[in-house]
């Protein structure tokens, strides 16, 4: 098992003219899940001249060039044909390519236009990739001891057939080992407790039956990822090691964790919600609908999502949810009471199982001595009790608000799970 | 005038296994707005043996070398170590940045660490770049007739450094002319319509009283850009033109343009709502608050947003918004009439002077052949009318709410001018 040296190839002028490119960090974190790692990524515009100099120097340098982008049909789309010069072989046009590509535009209701043939059209010795998402098929090339995959630009094209075609086949090239990863998310807690936390269980950890356990620790949008991967020589030894290390990890990551793998904290709750049949309202004011918008991001959330209230001005606050006119005035819109009572109002008139609220300073505007930007309170009215809790974020407007909205989430969760 | 080739070079392992990297986007923009544009863009690990064969060949090839990376003081910050060795030009301690770095240290109340006397190592013959954002100068070389950059890595670092002091030096280096840029921003018609409707336009202004003028087109999350880039000999001559092609430009496009340059549509509906002390409320089905999310992303949205009701399910729509149960039984929530009741009920009961309503199918699940996935009726009451359209889109659901909210947001501002 040796590892390859892999480079990436990004081709596409709109990526070097403002165009955020979020391939390299994709391919990089799918290939460190199976072991691998880039060398180099390069980003070119759809120029001739320079892509056939950075072609050939990345075919000479590394052991598999991903090359990704310049596989649609206009005449701008060359990536093909550079690859074809810089290897010196000749594209041919693969018939069953074409019939695929005129079935796709048949099937929207258009002939093809002669200009997507050129999508067909493939590297001596290469292997068509199919695309489930769009007309332009990938290319996967062994030469010599050297790989070459061509995949589409677009982000969702490329990545099903990353996955499900270009993985397996790097996997098999170049390594005799099982991979397996688990990986634990959490909200509500710094990366640096999580860190500290699994530090000594990753040390006695390191090497277990056999097996290479390595992990990272990943903080991105309020959730902290707590990433396990197990190596070894067989599947079975590894999934008996992911059990033990999920037992272990588990118990003490426990009263952190929201969720494993693809999970995400909305669809947690949904599915805890779906399963006993409850429901929840939720009144926001800083949050601003977020909190309305990230339940209903999933498909289905009708099954236990009733309504939600974005109660910006007082009288909406008063009108909508019941909150009491002198408490607004002795409290001010942004208090443990009023938060209390927007919950609790709401809870009575959606007649949901929950409901949630939110009343904060989300700045830059609008703070004081007493009560300053990223003073938050989250509320959670349930059929025990009604609980709420005070924040003090700090940063800017749309953070205060996303923190504002995950840790209104995370406050259900956690009545949910009791 | 010459147009230098520039290459940009991204340092760190974090790029190469997962973080996004938004460099190239930034360079890429802010380049293009003085007319310059990047060649080839490269990421690479804190790997010395990689990073060397890489700034070699940069530096051979490019007329300007763009560095951003690995400039902070820990073992694996070697971008300095690695350029001097590359360039055979050493590395001295420069005491006034020595000074500064403690001066940052003791306002945070920390000695500076002896890591940190790296940071003000300088390549003999560079100009240190003052870091108003953290410990890591900058350097500015001008060797032969080649530039190299070195930047800090963070963006909020970086971005500053390099507006303020490598854009002029740039600037100076390799232009005598003046630039100016004026962006139209379009929502709700498509880009290639745009595109055949400015192309007689730009070719007929190609040149004009001597200034070059470019243009491109840039659909991004529903918005589609026009920008025009003058470049000329003087700044009055530039200015000159921009007037007369914004004058022509701009009635030409006015029917699609809601904005110009930095502008957002939520913030020229703000805009327009403040202004004449009018006030809106949202009531939002399928959307799920994504209106009322956009609206409240402003600071001081509170001048003129009242209220936002997610009404998921029919009896939150009759309650909080007085949709008949006749209608709703008759036509369905996904109905015409009920997208007209939504908006006038909520006008009604939040005593504003417009009320939106969105109510549609975003799916993947939920649509029927009457009423499949995508169709989305949007409502707009005001003071002189009560406007429904029906919409057809197509794509994923985060997609279909993403495009309503649009779509709704753009209703409300022909609304508002009429």
């Amino acid at each position: 098992m040796s590892s390859p040296r892999i480079e990436i190839i990004c081709v596409g002028t709109e990526l070097l003219t403002g165009k955020v490119n979020t391939h390299a960090a994709y391919f990089g974190r799918k290939l460190g899940e199976i072991g691998f790692s880039i060398a180099r990524e390069h980003t070119v515009g759809d120029d001739e001249g320079t892509m056939s100099e950075l072609f050939s120097e990345a075919f000479r340098r590394a052991d598999i060039v991903l090359c990704a982008g310049g596989l649609g049909p206009t005449f701008d789309d060359i990536t093909r044909d550079v690859w074809s010069k810089v290897l010196r072989r000749p594209l041919s046009e693969n018939p069953a390519l074409v019939r695929d590509i005129e079935k796709k535009f048949r099937s929207r209701g258009f002939p093809m236009p002669p200009t997507n043939r050129r999508q067909a059209h493939v590297l001596k010795g290469a292997e068509p990739i199919t695309n489930p998402n769009g007309t332009a098929p990938g290319q996967f090339l062994k030469a010599g001891k050297k790989i070459l995959a061509l995949l589409p630009g677009p982000t969702r094209e490329m990545v099903p057939m990353f996955e499900k075609d270009i993985v397996p086949r790097l996997r098999r090239g170049y390594s005799k080992t099982h991979l397996k990863t688990k990986i634990y998310l959490i909200v509500g807690a710094p990366e640096s407790h999580i860190d500290q936390l699994i530090r000594p269980f990753v040390e006695r950890f390191g090497t277990f039956e056999g097996c290479r356990i390595t992990h990272g620790i990943l903080a991105s949008q309020s959730v902290v990822s707590v990433k396990f991967t197990v190596e070894g020589r067989s599947k079975s030894i590894v999934q008996r090691v992911v059990r033990t290390l999920s037992r272990e990890a588990g118990l003490l990551l426990k009263p952190y964790v929201f969720g494993e793998d693809e999970a995400t904290l909305e669809g947690v709750i949904g599915n805890l919600l779906r399963g006993r049949r409850q429901t929840v309202a939720c009144a926001e004011s800083c949050s601003g609908g977020l909190i309305a918008k990230m339940l209903t991001d999933q498909s289905g959330s009708s099954d236990f999502f009733v309504e939600g209230v974005v109660s910006y001005r007082n009288d909406s606050k008063r009108r909508r949810l019941g909150v009491k006119k002198a408490t607004l005035a002795k409290e001010g819109a942004v208090s443990h009471e009023v938060a209390k009572q927007m919950a609790e109002g709401l809870r009575r008139a959606a007649k949901t199982t929950y409901a949630l609220s939110v009343t904060g300073i989300a700045g830059p505007t609008g703070g004081s001595k007493q009560k300053p930007v990223g003073l938050v309170y989250i509320g959670c009215a349930g059929p025990k009790r009604t609980l709420v809790k005070e924040f003090h974020f700090s940063g800017e407007r749309a953070w205060i608000r996303h923190r504002s909205a995950m840790m209104a989430l995370d406050l259900l969760r956690r009545e949910l799970i009791g």
